[in-house]
């Protein structure tokens, strides 16, 4: 079950459907996961802007560096040119060569896009080095395909899968956690998604109540497990009709909904935020006769909704990974505990935090 | 009574002495209120570095923006040399000039500084034109060297004091906030010390108990007032030594406080962090024979506890300011309440979010 | 006599009508010349990207720091929300407080914003203080509100005057120029315009031909005067549909201009670039009922050669600031000599680089 | 023949003893190229920052992004940490992956190094595709390997080599150049090494003559061949003992050197430096029992003339790649024709830019 099914409520906005990035028009979600064997545990979860050919159809996009202990590949093209031209990948630390190699060659394959010679791939990474024998290097640029092929829309899976297979979150499981937010009609209606994978330390709050504390359980209490090489991944999706400008301000706003959870994103955490907008009416052609595009924006005095609601869907979306991962035991017999939801529940209670 | 006198304990790290940016030595503080008939609440607050000629030595300094609505003067120039050569001065929107006269003025006046020809001041602010009459600008530079000259080591005013007079927060009466953390001796033993003019919104979050709900007052529920010209001057100060490369990491820190307490960054929130180091060890003269200077540095890996002591110092300065703000009447008879100290309390009470 | 009077032709795009920033329809410049006495040598110069209220016709623009040695104020909301609200000044270095404070002033005065009470003001400046008594600060709020009131459009002062009266340029006497450049219809038919305050050193090249050297005076062979607190203000004004992104990277070209005269950005010389677009279409309205904006932008594609006239306008500039003036003398009977443009045309000659 | 055999004497200061990157002790320069067939025209060029394990002993660095279309990865950990960690790999554009993969594989292969699970390499591109059989992605993980391998001290090879195998330049072939300059004992005497790897356009100047113009090829003239998805990577070394922050200015100084030759940065242009300090005092230990380091850095008052020697090495790096380039037929038959060396010594002459 999700933090919501047990009466967790983080924030004042309404969710979209699914509570998911799934939720923004158009995104679709596909993971592969890898634990094979005792030492395996790893994987790679693509996220897809829109339908369409991403490469021909570009995206508004932005990056944000919450802090920059990390390999996310892809980054100043995005910067620059204020778009995205292909699915964002998320895999381990040491498989981004891979993830870039596998994402170029989609591209390249793709129909329409045979004379294409020059492709930015977006792959980012977070390390599961202690559950996962990440130098083994076991992704495949076969698992990143497949992770692109199956992406659909609807509900996401979240917790130990894909990119979050092997990862650990406030020294319990982490792994892929989603949710979202829809503005009501009179701040304009637009849905924000987030998708995120968690593999950062602090200490631990749900929905403001000190779990960490409370469990006994982080930062300088214990230290967190291989805190060195962490890392937090956050795609943010919207289909507001904002320019890159303000999807980076997004991107910005998506750190402080991690900031909620209690992470401090600590020297060794490399925290990335990739926002894009799939607002149909924005996307950038590839090849174009016309040498302007006319676009209708969202006024920058109409941005705060969507701040607060990138917040949070992001804090949410961190719970929701610590929710649905479970237990695992990887390399070197190494084990991560899944949160004790059973625990967490009555601490909830006590600090009158559920709403159900 | 502070935050932490109701039993409010913010984060797991101690506080410093007086648990104030004035923990970290030779930092001192300075105020010049400024109420005067029914149409002026504004003032000016100072922070010097050291008790040093501060353009003759120096201090290394780094800046972060939040979110740049805002007009602190001396940006730049912080970031491009990594050094603060001036104390830091907060003050309202529209007396950043009339501030950076008197900072020249001050400097140029120092002795030792009769050949300066050039002074990068560091001046901020936030807008208090709900509860001031901005538009007249009564400010003036005598204010300004007042609190510079008032500025003092030990127990810092707080409130409705300095550039704090007439700010709003969460829509309750915000002002001047302050705190400190003192990492312990096996993580170097450095302090940390915050301090905040808060002028901003969003659903405010004390020590993770959702008051702003409980009270009903919060942004979507009840527009803040005056909100699209908020701001949060956050100046943190550290005497560990670090250079500026990492004091904007520290920085960047800071916003993960503000997000703590329920502040969203909204788009007219010029949300900026000054940080700066007064480690004699690390001063940097104006003059030298030297081309040369040795410092010791503390290591990327050592940063993260100074992260985390940024992060509950900001929280924890930012609820002081509410706190200590009290019940104002301004502007066109206007009058914002202070934070219902009784009902808070209640409230935090009910959550088990105090320890006394 | 400008540069091309002489017969340098600098790069391979025509110019528009003046040579001047004024050739971006609506861009007005006026200066204030201060020559009093001995000692004073200042002045103020006020760049007006359109003919109505430009606080609540605010314009796209950008600001890029190529060395932030320098108070340029103004430039976080700048960089923050993508435009400008003010007429841009440029003064000398320690006038910056009187420059925000009678832009804030003009701009709280003008018919339209009696209920303004925020204004980012847009002050530059370099250092003067050769020629000039800078620490005497003769620079007041009436000659600022002078430069912009006798701002107008048409051919624009250029040397000894207003922001260049006192500055010095590869050691010799610098000041105010400008240039433009006007696309080719298959182009887009759009202008760029560019105005500098040159007051920087390095090796002198008049387009390409090796003036610094042929003479004899460059860094290294004798130290710039006063070298440690120069600057270089660089604006840059287009008609073209660009937003805030792409003023940005037209504001870095400006510096690779800076560079082919043979600037080095040296560490003491503050070098920054403001852009903004004076198009029509693009006016961001400060009040609006609508929450969105439609706008014609240029495609990325098509920005090369706005980034090359860039380029030219700025190198032109420059040499149109050497060539415009006037040998000075000024504080404690200190002189420094304006370009001998009879040597220089003759080494011009020598190198072919004359097309008369 | 290098541009300097020829009596082209860029800027003011002397060379070190190659004119060559590697005059920066302890930098290592190994080449990869790849012609095979009619299609294949590309490899890897690997510059290795000092002779020990790079991993174990990082050395201070920075990036600049003079224009983001391009994929260098590794950039946003290098600005972060201010360190590099491994040797910087050149390669063509769709090669990226492969070149992370096989730099991730070096490293951890290295021995000491079996305990490493994450590694930040740093891998380059431009686009040789019209030349070169880019989608055919010929660069394997050994090609790579071997170029780390073949890495050495001395004279550098240039032109059609490495990752310049392919590339095309202000319309000529282009390709791999190198240069440096020594500082004079009383400026330090440290050395500034800048290999690039060249495929961008513009308006070609040499040493400031307009040769472009007289040749009648120029970017406006006759469209640069394949001009969006140029790109210009630039790797600056230096042995001066200069931190993250004063790194990243030297980088930014070496666009203006791209400036001077004429290159305009254009949109399709990915424009990027890298610079390092091989100051053996300053290596960054990956493990170290020290919380803190001591380290001896140059004022910033001091690096003025660095600047200015990162400004003509780069210049002179292009101009060598260009003289040293051969003519190359690739892909479908195309051919790039070398600079015309004999005409271009004759204009040079006719401007009086030769000094034998």
């Amino acid at each position: 079950k999700r933090a919501r099914d047990y009466g967790v409520k983080i924030g004042v906005l309404p969710t979209g459907k699914h509570n998911a990035i799934t939720d923004v028009p158009g995104v679709k979600v596909g993971h592969t996961t890898l634990v094979q064997g005792e030492q395996v545990r790893t994987g790679v979860t693509a996220i897809i802007p829109h339908e369409g050919n991403v490469f021909q159809e570009k995206v508004p996009a932005a990056v944000y560096v919450g802090n920059g202990f990390g390999k996310l590949a892809g980054t100043t093209q995005v910067q620059e040119l204020g778009n995205l031209e292909t699915p964002i990948l998320l895999t381990n630390t040491l498989s981004v060569g891979t993830g870039l190699n596998a994402v170029v060659d989609y591209v390249l394959q793709q129909p329409g896009n045979e004379e294409v010679r020059s492709v930015n791939a977006v792959v980012g990474e977070t390390n599961d080095g202690y559950l996962n024998d990440i130098r083994g290097r076991h992704v495949t640029e076969a698992h990143v395909a497949s992770a692109i092929q199956q992406a659909k829309t609807g509900a996401v899976a979240e917790g130990n899968v894909g990119a979050g297979t092997g990862t650990v979150c406030f020294g319990f499981k982490g792994g892929i956690g989603t949710a979202s937010r829809a503005l009501p009609q009179n701040m304009g209606g637009y849905t924000v998604g987030v998708l995120v994978q968690t593999n950062f330390g602090g200490v631990l709050q749900l929905d403001g109540v000190p779990i960490g504390e409370e469990l006994g359980q982080y930062y300088f209490s214990q230290k967190i497990k291989d805190s060195a090489d962490g890392s937090c991944m956050i795609v943010v999706a919207t289909d507001a009709p904002v320019d890159a400008r303000n999807l980076e301000r997004m991107a910005k706003r998506a750190m402080m909904g991690l900031a909620k959870t209690g992470g401090i994103a600590s020297n060794g955490s490399g925290d990335y935020v990739i926002a894009f907008s799939s607002n149909a009416a924005l996307r950038i052609p590839y090849n174009s006769p016309a040498k302007t595009e006319t676009v209708t924006l969202l006024r920058n005095d109409e941005m705060s909704p969507l701040f607060m609601a990138t917040i949070e869907a992001t804090e949410e979306a961190i719970v929701n990974s610590l929710f649905k991962a479970e237990t695992m035991q990887g390399r070197e017999q190494q084990v991560v505990e899944a949160l004790p939801i059973e625990k967490v529940v009555k601490i909830l209670k006590k600090h009158h935090a559920l709403e159900l």
